[in-house]
C-alpha cells in the first residue's frame, strides 16, 4: 500500500491532488472494515489531544469529530463560541496559539469567517483541519460524500452528479465542485437563478436553471439545506416558492436514472428541499454520508497529523 | 444467579415484570460493593458509545448517566437542546437516526413531551433510555429509589410509601407509583387537591388530602420537588402557601414512624418542600438515592445492551 | 526526595508554606519532563473522577485543569453555570455534595464569591480547588506564574516583580502577592491610584503610581486584564485612556532589564494593557505561564488527592 499525503493542514480541496484525496479513502475504507467491531478500538493516536473549536453551531460534524478522535485513541475536547475567551475580546490567533499550549494535537475549527482556518494554520504548528469556515469550505464534508459515492459506483470517472439548491452561500457545493472535478466526474449546479449565478461555470461545472434536464442526466444529486441563516430575503420569495420549484418530491425523483442516489449533508429540512418519504427510500444514502463521516474524519486527522509528526502509519488490518 | 431482562429499552415502568426490575437490583448491587473501588472499573461496555440528548436542564440525571457509562467502560457524549441540530429544524427521530449513524449504542433521553422516548424506540434499532420525559415517565428514578429504600428495609412487600406534593405533574410520581406497587407497598399520594387529584385512585394508590393521616402511617416519604415550569398559575396560590400548609417542617416529621426515611429526587428547595434541617438530618437518605443512581443506572444501561447484542453478562465478582 | 503537604484543599497561597510550594514545584517539574511524550501518559488517578464546577465564564483554566485530569489518568467532567441546578434554586452546598454523592474524588470551584471555595471544603470530605472566587484568590495561577519564573531565573529570593494594572479588583495579583513574598520576591504594584490603592502597603508591596520607577526595577512584569466585568465606570475614565497612561508599549518596556520578562494572565487584551509585538516578543513567557499551567495543576491535584486518601505519591522517572 502506498500513501500520498504532503500537509499537516486540511483547509480546503483545492490544494489536495488527487492521489492525496484516494490516500484518504484507503485510509478511511480500513477504518470502516473493522467500524463495527468495538474491540478493534485503535490506540493510533493514544495520548493525544484533539480540540474541537466550533464558533458555529454544529451537532453532526462535531460530534463526528469527536467520535473519530476517540475511535482513534485520542482525547477529544470541545470549545464553542459562548465558552470560549473569544467573548472577552481575545483574538483567535491567541485562542489557537493557547490550544496550542495547552498541548493540542490537532486543531479543528469551524468558523463564521471565509479563510478562518487558512489563517491560523500560519500562526500555529499543529495541523489544521478546516470542519467549515463561512460560505468557502467544508472539505471532509466534500470528501466523505465522495467515499460515499464510491461505495455506490466504482469510480467518479465520467459520472455525473447534480448539486440542488443555494449553491451560491453553500461551502458545502464549493469543496463537492472540487472534490467531483479532480476525482473525474462532470457536475451539474441547479436551482433559482438568485441561487446559482452563471459565474459557477468558470468553476467548470454546468450551471442549469432547468430542473428536469438536471435531474435526468444525474447519477447522484446532491441536495442541500436552505441555510436561511446566510442568505438575505432578496434571493428568493420564500420557502414555499423554494420547495414549490426546487423541492425534490416523488414525481421529480422519477425524472432520475433508475440507480441514481440521492445526498443530503444534513440537517434535513422534510418537506423543504427533500419530500419525507424520498429521504427514507433506499435511494437516499443520508444516513451512510454519517457514518462515513467518522471514518473519513478518521483518516484525515491520522494523516494530517503522522505528516506533522513524521511518524508512519500503521492501519489495523487493512484489506485493500 | 438468574436474571429476567427481555426488552431493548427503558421506557416506563408499566411494561417491567417484577423479576425485570429485581434483575437491574441484582446487577446495581454487584456494582455498589465496588463502587468505592477505583481499580475495579469494569470493561463490560468497553469502546461503546452512549448519547446523552438531553433536551430538557438536567444536572444530577445528565451526569449520573455520564458516570455510569463511563464506569462501564464506555464512552459518553452529552448533546443538549442548544447546541443540537433541533434548533435548525431537524425532527427528533432524523436527530436521533443520526446519533445511530454516528455509531452510538445506547440513546439515553430527556425530553419535555411525553411519548418522546417510546416514539424513538420504535425508529431507532438501538437501546433507547428514558431519563425523564415530560409529565410521563422517570424509570430510573423509580428504580434508584426502590433501591434505596431495599437498603433499609428487607422488602417493599406491605410497606407504606407516601409520596407527597405536586403529583398531578410529576413523572417521579407516575413511575414511583408504578414500581413501588409491582413490588408489594402500599402508596399513599397527598398534596393540595388541585395538585392529587382523586383519579389517581384509579392507579391503585390511597388519595389523601389529610397531611397527619398520610404521615404517620408511613415508613418512607418522597417529597417532590415543586416544579415550577410544569405548573399554570392556577393550581396553588402562591409558594409560601404551599410551604405552609404541606411543607415537611419539623413538626411534622414528628409525626412519622420512628424510622421512616425522607426521599427526595433532587434538587430540593430548602425551605420550600422540605425543611432545611430535615434534609440533612439522618432520617434522609437523599444523598444516597444520588448514588445509587449510578449504578442502577450502570445496571440499566447493561441489560438493555446485552439484551439487544445478545451478549451475556459478566457480572464483577458477584457477592449475592 | 522529600514533599510536604499538609492540606486536602487548595484555596489561598495564604495558608501554604514555602515547603508546600516548593512540593508543588518539584512535582511539576517531573511532570513537565514527560509532558511532550504521549506514551509517558500517567496512571496516578486512574479511575478517578474530577468535577470542574464553573460558575464564571472561563476556557483557559478550565481546560487547563481539564487536560491535567486526564494526564493524570482521571475522567473530567464539567458543569457550567448554565447547565447546573443553581438555576432550579438548589444552593451550592447542595450541588457540591450532590457532586460528592455522584462519587467525584476532587472539586475544582470557580465562583465569582469571594470565600467560596473555602465554604465548600468545609462541607464535603473531598478535595476542593480553588480556580478563581470573585476578587478573592486564584492560587493554581499565582503558582504557575512562579513556576514560569523559577524557569527563568534561578531563585526568586530579591527578584524585583512589578504587578501592573488593576490590582484592587484581581484575585490574580493578591495570590500572586502571597506567593512572591513567601519565596522571597520584592513586589511592587503600579497602576491607576483608584486601582491601586495605598492600603496594599500592608500586604509587604510596594506601592507604585510612577511607572517608569515600577518598570525600570523590574525583573519580570506581570500584567493584568482590564476586566470590565469587575469594575464600576468611577475607576478609570476610559480604556483608552488607560492604554495611553500604563498599557505597556515600545517605549515603555525599554524602561525594563534586558532580561526582564513580561508575563500575562490571559485572554490578553492587544494594544489596551499590552502592546501586541510585545506580546509576541522574546520576553513574553505568555504561553510558557499557559502551558506550566497544565503541570502544575496536577501537581496540586495529586497532592491534595495524596493527602486525602493517604496514598503515597509515585512519580514518572523524577529527575530531580
Amino acid at each position: 500500500m502506498h500513501l500520498t499525503w504532503n500537509r499537516k493542514d486540511l483547509i480546503s480541496l483545492d490544494l489536495l491532488s488527487k492521489e492525496e484525496i484516494e490516500s484518504v479513502f484507503t485510509v478511511a475504507r480500513a477504518f470502516k472494515a473493522s467500524l463495527g467491531n468495538h474491540k478493534a478500538k485503535t490506540t493510533l493516536l493514544d495520548g493525544r489531544s484533539v480540540v474541537n473549536l466550533f464558533l458555529e453551531p454544529s451537532t453532526r460534524t462535531r460530534l463526528a469529530f469527536e467520535v473519530a478522535a476517540k475511535r482513534l485513541g485520542a482525547d477529544s475536547v470541545t470549545v464553542s463560541a459562548a465558552a470560549s475567551s473569544l467573548t472577552k475580546g481575545e483574538t483567535l490567533r491567541d485562542t489557537a496559539r493557547n490550544m496550542e499550549a495547552l498541548q493540542a494535537d490537532i486543531l479543528i475549527l469551524r468558523h463564521p469567517a471565509s479563510g478562518a482556518p487558512n489563517y491560523l494554520s500560519k500562526v500555529v504548528d499543529i495541523p489544521v483541519v478546516n470542519a467549515g469556515d463561512g460560505s468557502h469550505a467544508h472539505p471532509t464534508q466534500a470528501l466523505l460524500d465522495a467515499f460515499t459515492l464510491l461505495e455506490r459506483f466504482e469510480s467518479l470517472d465520467g459520472l455525473n452528479v447534480t448539486i440542488l439548491g443555494d449553491i451560491l452561500f453553500s461551502r458545502v457545493a464549493r469543496s463537492n465542485i472540487l472534490c467531483l472535478r479532480k476525482l473525474g466526474a462532470t457536475v451539474t449546479v441547479a436551482g433559482p437563478s438568485t441561487l446559482v449565478p452563471n459565474d459557477f461555470a468558470s468553476m467548470g461545472v454546468r450551471v442549469c436553471h432547468d430542473l428536469r434536464s438536471a435531474l435526468e442526466a444525474a447519477d447522484a444529486v446532491m441536495l442541500l439545506r436552505i441555510q436561511h441563516e446566510r442568505q438575505t430575503s432578496t434571493h428568493f420569495p420564500s420557502i414555499g416558492e423554494y420547495t414549490s420549484m426546487f423541492g425534490l418530491n416523488q414525481e421529480r425523483a422519477a425524472w432520475l436514472k433508475p440507480d441514481a442516489v440521492i445526498m443530503h449533508p444534513g440537517p434535513i429540512n422534510r418537506g423543504v428541499e427533500i419530500d419525507s418519504e424520498l429521504a427514507d427510500s433506499n435511494r437516499s444514502v443520508i444516513l451512510q454520508q454519517v457514518t462515513n463521516g467518522i471514518v473519513v474524519r478518521m483518516a484525515v486527522l491520522l494523516l494530517c497529523h503522522s505528516f506533522h509528526t513524521g511518524e508512519a502509519i500503521q492501519l489495523p488490518q487493512l484489506n485493500s
